[in-house]
């Protein structure tokens, strides 16, 4: 292997951040430094629109502790974008890549991140150039096709878990129909992962919607009087991407971003219509609650899932390591599941194409029905989360 | 001091829960325990609603691993009510504390339960009873009078500026217009703990409003607008309790408890309902969102204070002191901080009249004119919430 200078690297950041996006960014700068081959490390701020509009910092002279320090931060340490870039515009990334003398590009994000860089990466191939680059995942909605799970999905599964756990002791102690809207636009696996809070017997959540099933009003409004009649109380998990059947939206909201996507956080807007739902059809004086986790859900500071924050660190460093090698051009990183119960993965290179756009549901296996996860599900995700604060509750023995 | 047998005791849980409430109940069991003065130490589930339905469980037989497992679990273990009792009901109160030979009673809660407390022992008292009642404190909104500060405070305070902290860098990386709405009925507290995410020059949250002050839509939109300008994104952290001048609501909620409280928190209203008069009068086209940290700011599992679980379990072992030495019939535990340096307190016993019914708000000295907590805050409000996780940003070195 050849040990000649590669020229520059350079790296953004892109879409919805995450509570370990900035521990990939820390794994793709330490491999570059650690290999000597590069002469400089760049950021790009706010992804393509930094490399647009000239917005660049010199990573290769941020401290070591300085970085450690970033990697624990939640969110993109170098800012995002939510950006589709044009044709011209791609045109004008390349031209400024060649002016930065940039050996190798990484971009972090998810899906439509991906999508950006096929687009560059095929420019880039059309018109000859020789540059490596490489899509690195993250997305606490964990909806990437081919990986077997998504940096950023851990941690955000994990604050889903314990804000669920505490949400059914409150719940239980306050009975009544709660609705918690849980982040997810095309995919269930955030909201499926509220099932972890299921400690005890009769533990909530007792009812759960993914946008994976086409949600009908009158079928959830019989679940969710069946399940009070039931147990004297119910909390319902409901992904903020349910819709009716069809795709048709249950609520109609203005925004959309330049890859199509309709803003659906942010706003308490779908809790408060299903809380609304629930109190006109089956009463007004039903105790009915709603909570909307939103952004909380992504970047809370300090609960990070370890597995999570140490394989986000990974996925930087084998992009980095892809790019070094040069084996291939241009690629993304896919963690493959080597052994499921002693929980060991691998980092694959992937085709960049295959994770581009296109976004993959919660597995058929996971889904229980029409309001429930399946059991095999805690397999896929506990070892992703990881260890979860003990509850318990009194015996209560007779007097 | 005699020995002598003391009769029952009987406990019982009320009004919002916390994530350290159980620390409390585990401490007046534990200490009525420990003391041998007692036959039996019952629990009232549902509080006074199980007194009158006969809803009891023996707490003497619960083993202490059990007990110590529940004192870390958030929300109310012997589930709660947000009641208020007829004079009829608290005469059957008595009769049911009667037939189970209570010689005391202990109910922990805010400034309502208190006010419940304070109703039944008046009422013991004109009728000759010589029954021991003790409020415990709790309250994430920290306004009870007297007291330094209220157990449960110190965790939700925790839940908010970690969360608040992880926004602040969201925000940074999407840059736009924030508001987050945090719990606080009549008292700016806990919105004010919001201003513990100040880590770095720049950081959010940019404005702070809380129900001392009355709450202006001009005003309100100008702050807005000018952070925005200067900053180029405004994080805004608000009272679910703000109104306008004369205490009017800014939007009509239908739904009020027996103590006469409407429901505020359990909906995004007030969130969607700012962001979209930002919208409206700003700019359509402007990045708005809008978080309510609603439910999951009280109980959020694993979250709690360190300091906040031992105060906690000290007032539950202060008032079953107070009840055992006998020197006062009734009372509530305060908490007084006698060193401000060291953080050092002492646990007080007060007149039960003293906390019942009405609530301090946030002192003067903490707020900041219209739209900011003043900086002496910190000082009251750090040892309460312990060490908070380190967050980092780049240099962002020039290239």
């Amino acid at each position: 292997m050849s040990k000649a200078r590669l020229g520059n690297v350079l790296i953004g950041q892109s879409g919805g951040p995450t509570a370990v996006i900035n521990q990939s960014l820390v794994g793709i700068v330490e491999t570059c430094r650690e290999s000597g081959r590069f002469d400089r490390v760049i950021g790009a701020l706010h992804g393509i629109a930094g490399i647009l509009d000239g917005k660049f910092v010199d990573l290769g002279r941020e401290s070591k502790k300085t970085l450690e320090a970033v990697a624990r931060t939640p969110s993109s340490a170098l800012r995002s974008v939510r950006k589709k870039p044009t044709t011209e515009e791609c045109r004008a990334i390349l031209h400024r890549i060649e002016e930065l003398n940039v050996h190798a590009f990484f971009y972090i994000g998810g899906n439509d991140s991906a999508e950006t860089a096929n687009l560059i990466d095929q420019m880039a191939r059309e018109e000859g150039w020789e540059l490596h680059l490489f899509h690195v995942p993250k997305t606490i909605d964990n909806d990437l096709l081919v990986t077997d799970h998504c940096p950023g999905y851990g941690s955000a599964a994990k604050f889903v878990a314990q804000a669920m756990m505490g949400d059914n002791e409150d719940n239980r102690s306050l009975p009544g129909i709660k609705v918690d809207v849980i982040m997810g636009r095309n995919a269930g696996w955030l909201t499926a992962a509220s099932v972890l809070a299921r400690r005890h017997e009769g533990d909530g959540p007792h009812l759960v919607y993914v946008p994976e099933n086409d949600f009908s009003m009158s079928s959830f409004l019989g679940d969710v009087e069946r399940t009070y009649k039931e147990r004297g109380r119910c909390i319902v998990a409901v992904s903020e991407g349910i819709h009716a059947k069809g795709g048709a939206q249950l609520i109609v909201e203005g925004e959309k971003d330049s890859h199509g996507n309709a803003q659906l956080s942010g706003t308490g807007a779908l809790g408060d219509f299903l809380a609304a739902e629930i109190k006109r059809n089956l009463g007004s004086k039903l105790r009915v609650r709603a909570d909307t986790f939103g952004y909380l859900q992504r970047c809370f500071a300090g609960l990070a899932s370890e597995v999570d924050a140490r394989e986000a660190r990974e996925v930087g460093r084998a992009a980095a390591q892809a790019a070094i090698k040069g084996k291939q051009i241009s690629g993304s990183i896919a963690i493959r599941r080597k052994d499921k119960r002693a929980y060991e993965v691998a980092y694959d290179v992937i085709e960049l194409s295959r994770v581009a756009k296109n976004t993959r549901p919660l597995e058929e296996r996971f889904i229980q029905g029409s309001n429930d996860i399946h059991e095999d599900f805690l397999e896929y995700v506990t070892p992703l989360v990881g260890e979860l604060p003990k509850t318990a509750h009194l015996t209560e023995h007779p007097l």
